[in-house]
C-alpha cells in the first residue's frame, strides 16, 4: 500500500466540485484504493507530495513511436518532398531491432514528460511490443495495416497473431488500425471494420489530414468523407479518427452520437502545412482528444508543450480568448484521451477504483514562477524538468526524474546514435 | 582571456558560409577577440563546451518586465475583463520595490532561459533598472509615456532624469517609449518623436496589436494607421514597433526603406485572441524580430517556446512548410532583434569585434534526444534545463544552470511570494 501525500491534487474527475485540492491517494497493487483528505490508515510507503501537484497521467492518443529518430527533420519541406526524399527511404531499411531502440527512446520520452499512456501505429511491431513491455508504458497499439502494396492479407495475419500472442496483457490493448483511405481499398477498409467489431476493438485511423487528402477521399468515392466512412460501414464502429483538420459541418452532423473521437495533432498540422482543426467547433459533436504524432513533425512527445499550444491555437484562430480554456486542453490530454481509446473506466482521472496512473509535478524552479492561477500555470508552464515522478499501473517507473527501469539511458544513445549513422549512409 | 573551445557554434554571421561549425571563441574582457578553429594561443580559462552547442544569446524584443508576477494569469479572459478586473487594480497598488523583485525574477528567467537582452517598457522605473543592473542583463529600456491622465509631462521628466542618471552604463540603452495611440494625443507623440531625435534613441510603442485598435486609429486620424504613423512624424524615427498584428498592404509598402522593425509577439497574441500576425509576407518590407510581452499574456519569457511557436503558426497559417524556416526564426530572436534595438554593431551574432554575450546549450537529455538536424531541433527542442551557461558583456553569470549572482533564488520566490499575498487582498 503506497500512499501519496498532501499533494494539490487535479482529480480530472468531473464528479468534484473542486478542480484541485489537498488530497491523499492511497494505492493498492495496480489500483486506487482511496482519494481523500488527511489519510490515516496503515501504509507501506509514503510518496510526500506537499508542495508539489499530483495529476493524472497524460494521455498521448495518436502516435508512431518508432519514429523517435525522425525527431524534428521536417523543416522547411513539403510534406510529399520530406516522405520520399527523407522518410521512406529510411523506412525501407529499418529493422525491428531499430523499431525497437527507436520505440524505447520514446516510451523514456513519455515517462520523462509526463504521459502514461500511448496510442501507436506503425511497423516491425515485434520491436515496439517489446519496448512497450520492458518500459512498462500502457498503450492502445496495432501494427499499420494496408494494401496498396498487396500485402494486405499478410498484415491482418501479423495483426492476428500481436493479438493473440498479447491480448492478456495487462497494459497492452488493441485496435485495429489501417493506415488511411489512400492507402486502402474499400473492401480492405470494410474487411478491416469488420475485424474490429468481431475482436470489440477500436477503429484508429488517419483521417482528413490535410486539404489534399479530403480532395482525394471525395474523389474516390464521390461523396463528403464521412459519408465515405458510413458508405464502407465504419460508423458502426468506435472510431479514433487521427487529425480531422478539415470535416464538414454535414459530416459533423452525421456523427453526432456516434462512438467518435478526434485525435487533435496541432504541432503536426502545423508543421506540414495542413492548417488548425476547428476543436472549438467538433467539441459540440464528437469526443476531441490530443495526440503528438510522431516526433519527425510532432518534435517531440512532450504533451505539456502540445497542450499550451492547443489551447493558444484555438484563441487566436477565433480571434477569442474565451473559446477555450486550460482545463479544456488538460481534459483533451487525460480523460478525453481515455475515452477515445476506450479506456474511461480504468484511467485518466483520479479516481478510486482507476488504475494508479498519476503524475507528480515539482514546479519551484523559479523559471516558472509564481503559480497564480494553478490550472492555466500547469498547462502553458510546465517543463519536462519539472516532472518528478511517473506512476503507471501502481508502479513507479520514476521518481526524482531517476528512471526505475533497467533500461540504461547512455547505452539507449549510444545504440540510436549507431542505428542514425547506418541509416543515413 | 576566456577561450570556450571545441563547441558546435551557431554564429548567426552571415558572412560565414557554414550556418554551424567547430569553433573556439576567445573572449577578453567584455569584447570576442576571435572566432575560429582550434586555437592554440594564451589563455586564463578555458570553458569545455566539447559536445555542447554555442550560440548568440537571445534577444527578447518587447518585454515588460515588471509582470512576472501576472505570469499565466488571463486564461479564458477578454483583454479587457483582464486587464480592468484583474491587472489595473493590482498594478495601482504597486510599489518601486514590487517592480524591483518583479523585474529581478524577470531578469533570472531570461538568464535561465538563454536571454541576454531585452527591450523593455514598465513604470516605477527605478525598480526596474535596479534589477537589470544587478543581474547585469543588457537591456534597451525606457518607463512607459502616456498622457491620457493628464500625466504626460511628469513622465517624461522622469525619463529624461532615468536618461541622465544611466545614459552611459555599460549594458543599459534607452529608448523614448510611448504606450500606444490610444492613450497618447497627437501632441504628445509628436513631442516623444521630437525627443527621440534629439537624443539618437530609437522609438518603441504598442501598435495595431489587435482589429479594435486598428479601428480606433482609423477613426481617431480618420486614414490608415501607417498613414497616421507619417502625420505624427515617426518615419522621421528610429521604430519598434510592438506586435503590428494588422497592417495593411499599402502601409507595408509606405515603411519599406524605412528603419522600421516589428516586434512579433506571438503567445500573447495568439492567449489575448489578436490573432496571427502575417510575418512571412512582414519580411519583404520591414525587419522582423521577436518579442514575449509580459509574462501574463506571453506566458513565460523562454525565447525558445516563443521561437518554435514563429516558425510553426506560419507554416500553419499559410497552409505551407515552406514559407518559413527554423533558421529564419533564429534569425528573429538573435541578429533581427539586434538591429531593431539599434545594437546589431554591438551583439546579435558570434563575430570578432563584438560584445560577448553568448549561450551554451547542453542538448544531450534523452527527452530531445536525437538531433539529426541541428537548427531545426535547437530550435523546437531546446528545453530551458538545456541552457547551461549564460554569457552576458564578456561575463559569466551562469554556469552548469548555477547562478553567478549575489541574488538568492529562494530569497526572491519568498519576496515574490509576499507581494501577491498582499496585492491579492
Amino acid at each position: 500500500m503506497k500512499v501519496i501525500k498532501n499533494g494539490t491534487v487535479i482529480t480530472m474527475d468531473e464528479k468534484r466540485e473542486k478542480k484541485y485540492e489537498t488530497l491523499d491517494i492511497v494505492i493498492e497493487e495496480d489500483t486506487i484504493k482511496e482519494v481523500l483528505p488527511n489519510y490515516q490508515g496503515p501504509s507501506d510507503e509514503i510518496i510526500d507530495a506537499k508542495g508539489k501537484i499530483v495529476m493524472p497521467g497524460l494521455i498521448n492518443s495518436h502516435t508512431h513511436l518508432g519514429m523517435s529518430i525522425f525527431r524534428a527533420t521536417n523543416d522547411n519541406l513539403n510534406l510529399d518532398d520530406w516522405l520520399t526524399k527523407k522518410i521512406w527511404p529510411i523506412e525501407d531499411n529499418l529493422t525491428v531491432d531499430d523499431v525497437y531502440y527507436s520505440t524505447l527512446l520514446s516510451c523514456i520520452e513519455m515517462i520523462k514528460t509526463g504521459t502514461t499512456m500511448s496510442n501507436d501505429m506503425y511497423f516491425h511491431c515485434d520491436g515496439s511490443i517489446k519496448a512497450l513491455k520492458e518500459t512498462k508504458v500502457r498503450s492502445l497499439f496495432s501494427n499499420c495495416l494496408m494494401d496498396s502494396d498487396g500485402n494486405g492479407e499478410k498484415r491482418i495475419e501479423t495483426f492476428r497473431k500481436l493479438y493473440e500472442e498479447n491480448k492478456n496483457h495487462p497494459l497492452i490493448s488493441f485496435s485495429v488500425a489501417p493506415h488511411a483511405f489512400y492507402t486502402c481499398s474499400k473492401d480492405y477498409l470494410k474487411r478491416c471494420s469488420d475485424l474490429a467489431l468481431e475482436l470489440n476493438l477500436p477503429f484508429h485511423i488517419h483521417f482528413c489530414e490535410n486539404i489534399e487528402e479530403v480532395e482525394k477521399i471525395k474523389k474516390m468515392y464521390q461523396k463528403d468523407p464521412v459519408e465515405a466512412l458510413e458508405e464502407v460501414g465504419l460508423l458502426r464502429n468506435k472510431l479514433i479518427l487521427a487529425h480531422a483538420t478539415f470535416i464538414s459541418d454535414d459530416g459533423l452532423r452525421k456523427l453526432k452520437g456516434k462512438e467518435v473521437s478526434f485525435v487533435h495533432n496541432p504541432i503536426s498540422n502545423l508543421n506540414l502545412g495542413c492548417g488548425i482543426a476547428d476543436i472549438s467547433k467538433y467539441r459540440d459533436y464528437v469526443n476531441v482528444c490530443l495526440g503528438t504524432d510522431g516526433q519527425g513533425s510532432g518534435n517531440n512527445m512532450n504533451l505539456f508543450y502540445h497542450m499550451s499550444i492547443t489551447d493558444l491555437l484555438q484563441k487566436g484562430k477565433q480571434k477569442n480568448p474565451t473559446i477555450f480554456s486550460s482545463y479544456e486542453v488538460l481534459k483533451m490530454a487525460t480523460i478525453h484521451g481515455a475515452k477515445a481509446l476506450g479506456v474511461d473506466h480504468l484511467v485518466g482521472s483520479i479516481e478510486k477504483g482507476k488504475k494508479a496512473d498519476l503524475i507528480i509535478l515539482d514546479r519551484n524552479q523559479i523559471e516558472t514562477y509564481p503559480t497564480v492561477d494553478l490550472i492555466t500555470n500547469v498547462v502553458h508552464n510546465t517543463l519536462p524538468s519539472n516532472v518528478d515522478t511517473t506512476i503507471i499501473n501502481g508502479e513507479v517507473l520514476m521518481k526524482d526524474r531517476k528512471l526505475l527501469l533497467s533500461v540504461k539511458e547512455e547505452e539507449l544513445k549510444q545504440k540510436i546514435e549507431r542505428i542514425i549513422e547506418r541509416l543515413m549512409k
